[in-house]
């Protein structure tokens, strides 16, 4: 943590920093320049400087934090090296790429075993669907919850994809662990720390979706929920984010990849859908991620879009799965033909 | 909801549109215009309309909502009249002003006493603070928990002041209940759908912070989720949404006052301390806040800022607090007496 | 400026930084902690070494800019003292609140007198209309140009007002200075050096509006460019800014008022107007600014705003002008009464 | 357009409204339904019902556009047609995919003529290079001017590629045009209407950067101010938003490709240099926007980035540019081989 004072500070008010610094049983570096002096407290626990709110101190310009927030996510804590996530025996991260598919919801039997066959014949590596829906409105379906859950794992037993589904309520962990190889958190969970905290202790392999206005150190944050349970098994994804342009549902952050990577050994999928919201933009999008770089790719896909009971207008068809697949393969072939690849 | 045509969309792609929305049991009325078609479905459940996504479809240029989502938030159900929600027998909104103070966190009982009596001399209606904190890293302080509570629970009952007081995790609902006379949803949790039903059960009063990025529609979508429960006693609070401007931590959205009160009859309160940062900028935002119509504020008060356990830089000392109590009320008096006011 | 390490960044790497640093002739300070190094140019032209692009350098986390980048338009350039603009013999700032109104656009002799007279009357302190109209579409009415000038100046003569408009083309600079007593430069200008350079050239007080999405820095810098033309008569105007929120057409960010106030010597004045998009929401929000300490508020009225040629629905009625002001003043009041006020 | 009226709107309410449509000599069509009633204006002139502020009208609810307010830029005015710019003789559009590299200024003659030579032997088709600078600060290099422009001159000379450079002056046209193919108008200035007339009435092509917080419907009018001077060779350029992220400069929105694409025949190009502020993200993010599907991209190289007197963290080094220009051509065969890409 650096504390800028501002110019003209008095001495009283610099050694009013340092003794309070101090007192937290952190050491100062008073450093006089010129202009303004800088008083540097590196090497402590930086939360614990943060809650002493220097910002509101007489005489402080700035405070300015030095070291990241996260210790266990971090890259450097795994000394540069990546993490693989298995999810149900197959690999996502480290040079593993994971195509994710299936419907948005379980709507029943015939939706979702016929999608599940065509994504598994397409080169899905993973399939999703979910049986509980967080909507913004209480009028709307909210998901068949165990049904679906029941459906999940017949298609499950009948592709042998791996099945990925959503938790929204902590009281549904038992039986979500029961079907899921992997437990999805929602944007607008990305802070539900009851959720984290849970999920990070029953060890199941966690994708965390970046909150609608969360910063990358946010969505690290929340790993960090995760990873301080012992739960190593955790993937990130970049699902869009909101800003003022409402030409499209979400503006997917693709700076994001090559951003997060730097800061974190975790893999970095990408959800192309809930942004685009729209089934001809999916494809653009999901290319542009797997050719920045991406570890994955989290997709909507149904049998029959134009009759979904959710999210129908950005669902692709399993009609031309097999084809979008193949494009996707050569993009992430080409990002991994990038210099900067191993880097990111 | 309104369905616009692209130009030169094809009398097939209209009668498809049509027949969806018929499909779903609504009626559709179409209106070919002298460049383009567009398809009214007005006085069906819009929320079937809106999964059909339609912005899918070939030939449409965009679907156009026009009834609010929300139901029983909306001014209109109670035909105009204000909503005033007692809390522990004082109420909120309707013309009365609430002054919730107190400090950010329960950190002792000195603390928590000294600060709810100066706030309860200095003009104070209700009392706040956390004894469960959401906090952003899993290495910061995390609330005192049932200890809390009952430190609450003493304050009130030396001051007879209300508590108000943030649940986290439904868990806890049982023993916050117990104190609180009002339950405090945080930003983070604003979308958290299993919350907010659960509360809407306890028929507690609650106050919902806006989310970080939460538009007016959707916070008053999640103040349907309680209303649809039975609960009618709901606030909602504005605290600063993320934007591009880093000069503080949020921005205060003070027009967010004037547009929800003319959706809701809902009472509509500030808070100015997380969005400023800094207790110098606290009464600044408390009395705009005020000057433009809102039902009260909330704001963070600790009887020694400086040695505050967390957001130390944006609580004000108990010190000043009666005179800050004094000039808000000054500004909601002149807010009563401007000719929109009724109208807001 | 601060340049931050990676922990693990090798001698190489710091020796690189530092003679690079040294290369654009600023001394550099380093600063080993336990974990990570900090290297300091503290003192220096910070223009020369954030264009060393450091940020690229192998090893390097980040550069963190520690002096301000203003000089001439910072608070301690005048060494605490807030400067009054004199706009026509009339001052803003330094304790003297402008109420700077009239119509959007100058439209006919009949409606710019009228206008003129209701606002003289009702105790505005300047008159502002516009001759040039920056247009979002080349298809809508771009101003009266010189004829609108000539009403300005014919109302300016009957009321005595000081009249405030925009210049948009450096080319128009001549005939509007012989009118205006303040040039306005709009948003989407706030980074039209060339206006800001000649204007800054020609003397005359500018008012300056922050950018739609302009941060604070960049409104001061904006100043600067003025400023160091040796033209001191800034004012700095908040005007909204673009947000995620569809709510209404700007979200007014007040905030923008104690912190820009903290930094510079410059007044600074709120538009309600063009936020807000809509009249019943002006008066809440120019209370508002006034209540936050505000030097002056800009708003457009009209004699007949359902009539108005643009921003119709903005616009404030003559009628209810005098009562709207008086209230103003005991905003403005009011902020006065704060003890934040002298140092805001 | 369609105005919405409040649930209990009364018949005045409407009728007046219907009045002051006819009054602007449009026809107003009245659609009563079981819960409210819309007020379509379809086949007018959108300006002038807009102009007209219904929004501020009583018993009006909203005003929804219907029809975009651009119409020589839109996809329907060429009839589906995609425009093909041809600057200097090289098309970008419509299947030609533009590489438009160089440095960010130019400098001196070594490093522009260098730097020429490099990225017309690896694969550049235009020549890019800024002799006239917009920079935040007024003590930042502003560019060597007339110098500038007569090294660009001499390394397209020499080269054979046609010259990309930015006019920030409305005074710099003439010289400006006798050297440059294509005129650059930079984000800053996409609003300033001066400059675009002048560039429309000039003839020669332009490149449109999106402004920081430009909506795709602002950029595009922006193209039509020049388009609506006859001038039909614009090429928009997206560029990077401004977010709440401050994890890079600016947020790159690529779903502005497929978006803009399907409004407009006008070719879309990105600047991936800008957003990222670092070398090593801008191929990833140059090769998402050609998978995306752009037009081409707009890259900043330098034959020595660490020397760079400006932007140096951005360029990239001429030594890996021809292995680059060949990845971002794999990127845009790939998006070609889309079935979306034809209507993309």
């Amino acid at each position: 943590m650096m504390i800028v004072m501002k110019q003209g500070a008095t001495e009283e008010q610099v050694a009013s920093v340092v003794e309070r610094i101090e007192g937290a049983g952190c050491t100062a570096h008073v450093s006089k320049g010129e202009l303004l002096t800088v008083i540097g407290a590196i090497g402590v626990e930086e939360d614990r400087i943060a809650d002493l709110g220097l910002e509101g101190q007489e005489g402080v310009d700035q405070v300015v934090p030095i070291l990241k927030p996260f210790k266990l996510a971090s890259l450097q804590f795994k000394k540069g090296e990546r993490t693989a996530v298995e999810v149900g025996g197959v690999p996502i991260g480290a040079g593993s790429f994971g195509l994710i598919a299936g419907p948005c919801t379980v709507e029943n039997r015939d939706q979702m075993l016929d999608t599940a066959r065509a994504v598994a014949d397409g080169g899905a590596t993973h399939l999703r669907g979910g049986a509980y829906k967080p909507r913004t409105s209480p009028y709307s379906f909210q998901g068949l919850g165990q049904e679906g859950l029941s459906l999940l794992a017949e298609a499950k037993a009948e592709t042998g994809l791996p099945v990925v589904t959503e938790l929204m309520d902590v009281r549904d962990l038992e039986p979500v662990v029961e079907v899921a190889d992997m437990i999805q958190l929602g944007a607008r969970n990305m802070q539900n720390y009851t959720l984290l905290s849970e999920v990070g202790k029953a060890g199941i392999p966690v994708l965390i979706k970046r909150g609608l206005s969360a910063t990358l150190d946010e969505l690290l944050m929340a790993a960090e929920y995760v990873l301080k349970e012992g739960n190593e098994n955790v993937i990130l994804c970049e699902r869009g984010i909101r800003t003022y342009e409402s030409g499209y549902r979400f503006t997917l952050d693709l700076l994001a990849i090559p951003a997060l990577k730097e800061q974190t050994h975790l893999p970095v999928v990408v959800d192309p859908s809930h942004a685009a919201g729209r089934r001809d933009w999916v494809e653009p999008m999901s290319l542009a991620a797997a050719a920045a770089g991406a570890d994955g790719v989290l997709v909507e896909v149904h049998n029959d879009p134009d009759s979904a009971v959710c999210d129908a207008a950005q669902q692709i068809p399993t009609s031309g799965f097999a084809d979008y697949a193949e494009r996707l393969k050569a993009a992430a072939d080409l990002a991994r033909s990038t210099p900067t690849h191993a880097g990111v």
